[in-house]
């Protein structure tokens, strides 16, 4: 058998062990979306534990832990770490073959240099190996960042955020770039009145501008959007469930807004219409300051309303929502298109059903400025994993150029989360060898599959963001 | 070439056999969901041929017949027995790939000892000898469920039904537990005003309760799952195309209600919101219960009207929905979690697009309080062969713990399809060696490998459902 | 490693080399359904250079160009013939792993004999040699279809052709048998009052036909079926983005098509009625002349209003649509089957989400009349590459019957798309192979494979269409 988490790990080909070797594994990290928190980078955050940085926020975990039987007293509870610890140690075997055994191991080794399995007989000399290291030095925020050669990220911030960690980042001269990315999601809120008001609210205050109208709304989304890239922003992302689409004219947007604004209900036409309004106009701020956007869509948000009321958003409980969104992203694309006002964007579907059509999606709008204008993300949350990237990868090959990917991100709330990017290069670099080896792919274009690989884990990350 | 159905059939790897030999083949079959007649097992039923066994009701053989262009006349008509199994020969050989090449030739061996292949030329033969076998006292109903190692059974069954075999069978102190399994799907079908009030005029009577209001419904039908409970029933099952979804009072429940018992027809969402409702109240007979409540989603039945008004349902004209469900299924079962009335749940998905949000699903409802609560179904129907098995294990690894997984059953009318079991724990095994052997399980937890193809193969579903 | 399109190309066994060299590659090829150009054959078209044989109609490669960042300007533009075919060699080391790579080099080795990689540094040696064969004659339309050992094909005309080109080339005694088909699409655009009603006028005309009522349409389609029979044509084909199904009355059907005739516009529930009333109407008349029936259903056309505007339909800007169609399908079908006028028909799904649920909806309409009256068409458009061809497969064999699938069509406009048959038989081959080794298929049906494999090439295919 082949032994677990090798150098030749994943890579089942020699052409895929050289590929990973020589090309992949040399280059540094642009994880170009992620959710770092801007404040533990700055403030250059050390941890207690190895519980508090794997299971401090890691909903994945938590999921695994939940259905293993584990109370929750020992998941986002009150236990103390060792405990805590203890119980996802106990959990760990149980999980075999979910992306959290490999995810594990990988950081254990990367990071920590622990080249043990994890499980209950382990978890003590683990536990203590791990938080020894974390109390040296390099193995705060940013000393986990330079461990993984990582050249830029790109977090995820509110509109109305200060980014002043981001400015107390880049004073400090980190040689990461930490690069505020804009998220205005809440912005588009308007199916909850109360809490979408309190939003704008500060929103006016933040950009000193009182809104009333649907033009006031843009103006102060725009005096944000012209802040953000002062602090060096150029990349947007909006996250949708269903993907928004019904026409809705300026006059209609601004009345609509106003019954919300006066703290009305709106009817679910109306929500989608005000959506589309506002989702198109901050897409024409990203189109004229030439940022890249992203688009997140298809979950299904907050499904257990106990525990929402108990623990809060972001905590397990969202899932895969099955929308048929093809006609809504078409039409969107397309009403950005028209005038010319469609920006680089990057699709990710979280519905795997969905890969194909998303992957041949992205080709009725590359209008041949640049190569890959229009992308298909990597295997989003739930499909960020083997299974997930490699059926993402083939469904842009057969629909698409996978030679203008722009590849991995990781999506995390961790530090500890860049060995994916190893993964993915890893998942890459086998398919590549696969082919090669089964006389699918010329062996003449060696050097073409080699910088194939080179430009997705690297160099097409690096034009396609400009950081 | 490798041999056809050998010992390592469907094993790839050293691995693989290994796991199979020494730990899933030898462990005995709990099949939680099957449609075998409960009569038949009282009568301790013999059969006349091997026409009779294998095509008297499988319509999976009559839809391969249809296609292969055999006259109804000798799948459902009255052609004599040799006749039809000449025809089925016949067909045999063009059905190479489809999973019906696989069960029967595993069924020919492991119930008949039979090695050869079957197709017109060893059709008589065949014919013969399993016939000759069937006469003995070894292969009544009784026989070939001892035969396959089979521990306990649960049958389907209406809440009107006496479930005086089930007691026959018990008092004749046969070894296999053949247990009674509440099916209720009938007290939902209030889309067609005759027939329900016809069931709902029977359930009145069977349960001694006279029907007028809702509550008069539910009382009714908990009269009867008490009963059922009392029979050793602790398994429920309710079967839905669309899930049904829109949120009902119980005063809405009881108007609608008053509608369809007064004969007339409800429209699309009291229909809905009634179902909604039904089904909400036999959930939580099942929570106060602690039984284990499965959910069968997403067939599209009797769409050929001319062979439905010939032949009646389940004669092979039912098929895969593409219904949207993720709403639906998380809203119903998060109105159950909210007042923690969700008991032990089995998620079944007809249609393989839904296997990862499914699979995504069940882990927002795991609350801790046992392993693998909430469980997604193995490939159901038109799932249930080597492509389908692989997709739900694979989307249930991904998402959640396979190690948890309850496993298969047979969903069968036959007292032959006990060789699916063999199946599926092949596939499993198979899936795990590979793993093993490619690296992505690590050697040093071999013997958690071995005691997870037990648990899924056993004990797992041994636990689950306490029988 | 394996050389690049070898002899044994795609084949990763021994038997899947056997089946492919002794079996698949011998046949000649039925194409029965794809959009050369009638004219084009009847004038035995002389291609002046590659780039007009490669560039002047492919979507495809279109789309790649513009996802490579190639300017309009080469790809539809007014760019000389060469400039394009340097941007088009400038692309192809990009499409590694896109069918496209497959499809050129295919070509070039069938047809022009070049074994060379495409890309910049060969582009000129490969552009002069294909250049010259061109110019000889054996290298026009004509000459290219005998190359490829083609028996017959169907191209794609609408009710209103005269069909004139058929006969031309009928009369030339051309070998290969080019047969009308019938693809009444624009009788059903009624969503447009203004271009349907010229629609119909012309129609009319060509019909000798005054149309003024829903019954004087039925009669004047009724008129050109009858011709397109009397030419030869014995196949019809039906596009539609979200298949429709409204039960509409006669009584209906003729307000509905009053109004429309009248130019006013149709709701969206008038639009279905019409349309699955003038759907049902031209499948009895196929029916009645015993026709193969085609539905290619789920593209969602022209999104990108700018480039449709400026290039006008099938010019890259259609893709993917995620509709949900089972119940429509179904009830369509049934619909037909009821009073017994559901002729022999082909299903092609563009969405592959939807393969397992249109493999299994076959099943439900073959009534035993002939073997495989109802068919999966094999993986269309965005579908037809390697993957496609292996998940259509795979879904048709595990829900119904390989054996009697009537196999590969090209759908395409270019006269050198026919080693997509090669492609598709090579990919057959390769999946029996792999079941042959593996022990899923037993070797003592070795026979019976191989006749499957011709079967599936070439002798369903003929039985089917009876040319």
């Amino acid at each position: 058998m082949k032994p677990f988490i090798d150098a030749d790990f994943l890579l089942e080909t020699e052409a895929a062990k050289e590929l990973y070797r020589n090309h992949a594994s040399i280059l540094p990290i642009i994880d170009y979306h992620c959710h770092l928190s801007p404040q533990e980078i700055a403030d250059d955050k050390r941890f207690s534990t190895i519980t508090e940085l794997w299971l401090g926020g890691d909903h994945y975990k938590w999921r695994a832990m939940r259905a293993n039987g584990i109370d929750e007293k020992y998941i986002t509870g009150d236990a103390d770490p060792w405990d805590k610890f203890q119980k996802w140690a106990e959990t760990v075997p149980y999980t075999l073959r979910n992306p959290l055994y490999h995810w594990t191991h990988l950081e254990l080794k990367t990071a920590f240099g622990i080249d043990r399995v994890l499980n209950p007989s382990t978890a003590r000399e683990i536990y203590d190996i791990c938080n020894e290291k974390l109390a040296q030095p390099e193995f705060s925020a940013r000393g986990l960042m330079s461990r993984y050669n990582v050249e830029a990220v790109c977090t995820t911030d509110d509109p109305v955020d200060s980014l002043e960690h981001h400015r107390r980042i880049r004073e400090s001269g980190f040689k990461v770039k930490v690069l505020p990315a804009w998220r205005p999601d809440k912005a588009m809120g308007v199916d909850d009145p109360d809490s979408y008001n309190q939003y704008i609210d500060k929103l006016s205050s933040v950009s000193d501008t009182r809104i009333c109208t649907y033009q006031d709304l843009i103006e102060a989304l725009k005096k944000r959007h012209d802040f953000f890239a002062s602090q060096g922003c150029s990349v947007a992302d909006h996250g949708v469930s269903s993907f928004p689409w019904v026409e809705c004219s300026e006059t209609e947007a601004t009345s609509i807004f106003a019954k919300v604004r006066n703290g009305d209900r709106l009817t679910t036409e109306e929500t989608t219409k005000l959506q589309t309004s506002i989702l198109l106009d901050l897409c024409r701020m990203n189109h004229e300051k030439g940022w890249v956007q992203q688009f997140h869509f298809g979950p299904l948000r907050n499904v257990n309303t106990r525990m929402f009321n108990k623990l809060g958003p972001d905590t397990g409980f969202d899932t895969i929502g099955d929308y048929t969104s093809a006609i809504p992203v078409a039409r969107f694309l397309n009403a950005l298109d028209s005038d010319n006002r469609l920006t680089k964007t990057i699709l990710y579907n979280l519905n795997p059903s969905d890969n194909t059509w998303v992957a041949a999606m992205i080709a009725n709008f590359q209008d041949g400025s640049m190569p890959g204008k229009i992308q298909m993300g990597s295997g989003w949350w739930f499909n960020d994993q083997l299974y997930g990237m490699e059926a993402q990868m083939n469904a842009l090959s057969m629909q698409g150029l996978l030679s203008r990917f722009v590849g991995m991100l990781t999506d995390s709330r961790s530090f500890l989360s860049y060995p994916r990017h190893e993964y993915f290069r890893r998942v890459l670099c086998n398919i590549l060898g696969k082919d090669l080896e089964k006389g699918l792919i010329p062996e003449e274009e060696l050097s073409r599959v080699r910088q194939m690989v080179e430009d997705i884990c690297y160099y097409n990350t690096k034009n396609y963001f400009n950081f």
